[in-house]
């Protein structure tokens, strides 16, 4: 089966956003066996969004269309969608009441007759809940042709995705697609590829896909069979090459399980309790490792020292340390990670100093010079690193090299 | 004059890639004046990108086609242009030595048979050369219709647009399209959109459109004019009204000005320093504040007290108050906060806790219950908020809305 998509949007067409929407539809597509031969974006404009419709129809069986579900007058996905599938709009009582219970537990405390746009919705339209906002998502279906309309906003169409979607197009397709991510973490995406260059040669089914991200690499292992059972037959012998090819580089073979989450479980099975200490990154590390929910029985505490008065004040660290040999320093990451474990009482003390630019930097010390050191039992681990690129990259790549840093740590202790 | 984009190659439409050429190039074409109303992907295929092509110049005067440029048997995209536009390929010997060139300086030394395909172009094309890329860029023009082939890479396109096609494209406009951004906080999309109804209603030159983020409005006004002067005397007094309109909400006019950047001047300013103490959202409201380059001079440190001890250990709160009321409540907020200015002499503490799930709600005190408290001189200001949606949406909300308070509370004082 054929789905193309829509987003709609002036942002888009302006550049003012980028249209991640886009490609994470197609990857879940893709994951569910949909052939997507065509994206396209257009503008708040009933006429070109009424035709890039049409267009679609004619040569597609499912549309997924996404953003312009807002309460404003330029707002127009949903009237347009009506129109073209001959489905007048009519209200929605039950959607009416979600807006306005929505609105009773939310700060904008005023509902604004624009709102109630929102709750009107095409007759004969299945009706999907937004749990993270106003708009509900909406699937029409007529004709062998299906229209699926989401939010625009990532944090409101991944969830309606994930939970109402997905569920509805599998059932619409024929041959199961089943896969499972090996995550790697600490190797470089060529090298991964490198290693299992022959495994990729020789692949028909199921197939191996590399996904890079910041210090990961996740193998997407998948395969096509008539049930889950004989996917997964076939998939294992795979991921079990995999796992012996990679080792410890391996931290997950769950989808859903991100490498901060591994870490606090492999803290919980240490039984060992964490610290971290934080100047240049200034709490990206912590605000990561509590992305995972119910960890503070591993995950204590964290200080952020970003003036060289609180790495005194707070870590106890000497002004003549830092005198000497600076805020960015080997000296001044390990003494952080020490002094963490000791004025904290922690197992475990992982601490972050550089430099993230764009100013602060110097011939010495350049822009995307970061110390990570970890403590643990008195003994410290300090990494040096140069990386590339601006404030915000330098910053997130601290954070993912402090995070494997710390697991390597935790798994040797 | 209007512009079409399409972005050629499979890997866009598996979600393989996220298509961000796509916004560079919108963003750019949008401040050149140029209306751009579509843009699509398609992926490595003969004859959906030959229709997509069709389709593009029957409603486009400027097509740019970017990506499929490269060496291998799938990289299409000359070929069909050529096709369509009818100019034949032929061999360009400029290119041919450039390509035998940039193999002589890098790192890969053999030059195979299929690299001399990049040396065909369509005949009478203008050819763009790339400094970063054995690709060339192509401008096919033929009947007032413009055809522009740019490689896909990004660090291949950008010089390439800047260098070449932008000087290209400024003399096809005769207009100048000039926008200013009055950004707003702690108001919401559909308020402001009402309370703007009137001069959107009546909105020809310049325009205003919002675009709404987490606890943010953007209004973005834009006009067209011959020169640079005369479009900002065409904003200036919109801009003024908005201002008038929406008094302290807006919290800054320039483009690249944050909240948190706004918020980083204003202690500054009035010569304030600040610490956070947050404990559901665990570093991210200083991860935000961190942000903004060279802060340490207001921002000096914060504390993420995730477990009950360490609000105990490091703010010095009572063990009795955090059992008589619980971490999450307005009295353990307004501690925190009183307690960071005390503890870290700071002259304001900003502090959050919450429940943010999806583990660790109950009925008394749901997920997505926040406290959040502002101190300073001693007074504190508490907030309680009922947030939905899932974990991360609860802390950004959070975040955005302790920044929001934050920022009230300086300007007050």
């Amino acid at each position: 089966m054929d789905v193309e998509l829509i987003a709609v949007g002036t942002e888009i067409l302006l550049g003012n956003i980028v249209n991640t929407n886009a490609a994470y539809l197609a990857e879940k597509c893709a994951l569910l066996g949909l052939s997507l031969y065509y994206q396209s974006a257009v503008g708040d404009n009933e006429d070109r969004l009424e035709n890039a419709l049409q267009t679609a129809l004619e040569r597609s069986s499912v549309i997924i269309l996404c953003g312009g579900l807002g309460p404003t007058k330029d707002d127009l996905t949903k009237e347009v969608a009506a129109k073209v599938m001959e489905m007048p709009l009519v209200t929605d009582t039950h959607t009416r009441e979600r807006i306005a219970s929505y609105f009773v537990n939310s700060h904008y405390k005023v509902i604004t007759e624009n709102n109630w746009k929102q709750a009107q919705v095409p007759k004969g339209a299945t009706v999907l809940d937004n749990d993270n906002g106003t708009a509900p998502g909406l699937i029409l279906k007529k004709n062998d042709k299906v229209v699926i309309l989401l939010p625009g906003p990532p944090n409101e169409l991944i969830p309606m995705f994930e939970t109402a979607v997905a569920p509805y197009l599998r059932e619409m397709t024929p041959e199961i697609i089943c896969s499972t991510m090996v995550k790697i973490c600490g190797k470089g995406e060529s090298l991964v590829a490198t290693e299992i260059g022959d495994m990729i040669e020789t692949q028909t089914n199921p197939t191996i896909a590399p996904y890079a991200k910041m210090g990961e690499v996740h193998l997407r292992v998948t395969a096509k069979a008539a049930n889950s059972q004989a996917a997964n037959q076939l998939m294992a012998p795979i991921v079990e090459e995999l796992k012996t090819r990679f080792g410890t580089y391996v931290y997950s073979t769950l989808e859903e399980e991100t490498l901060e989450a591994s870490i606090i479980n492999l803290l919980r099975v240490k039984g060992l309790t964490l610290t971290t200490a934080e100047s240049c990154t200034g709490g990206m590390l912590s605000a990561r490792l509590t992305n995972v929910s119910g960890g503070s029985d591993v995950f204590k505490q964290g200080v952020v020292t970003y003036c060289n008065h609180s790495k005194e004040k707070m870590l106890g660290l000497q002004e003549t340390l830092l005198l000497e040999h600076g805020a960015v320093s080997a000296e001044t990451a390990e003494a952080m990670a020490k002094c963490g474990t000791l004025v904290m009482e922690s197992d475990i003390c992982v601490s972050i100093t550089g430099i993230a630019g764009p100013t602060g930097g110097s011939k010495e010390k350049p822009i995307g010079l970061v110390y990570i050191a970890c403590c643990y039992q008195n003994h410290c681990t300090v990494k040096r690193f140069n990386f590339k690129g601006n404030r915000s990259k330098v910053r997130e790549n601290a954070v993912v090299n402090a995070l494997i840093l710390l697991r390597n740590c935790i798994l040797n202790s």
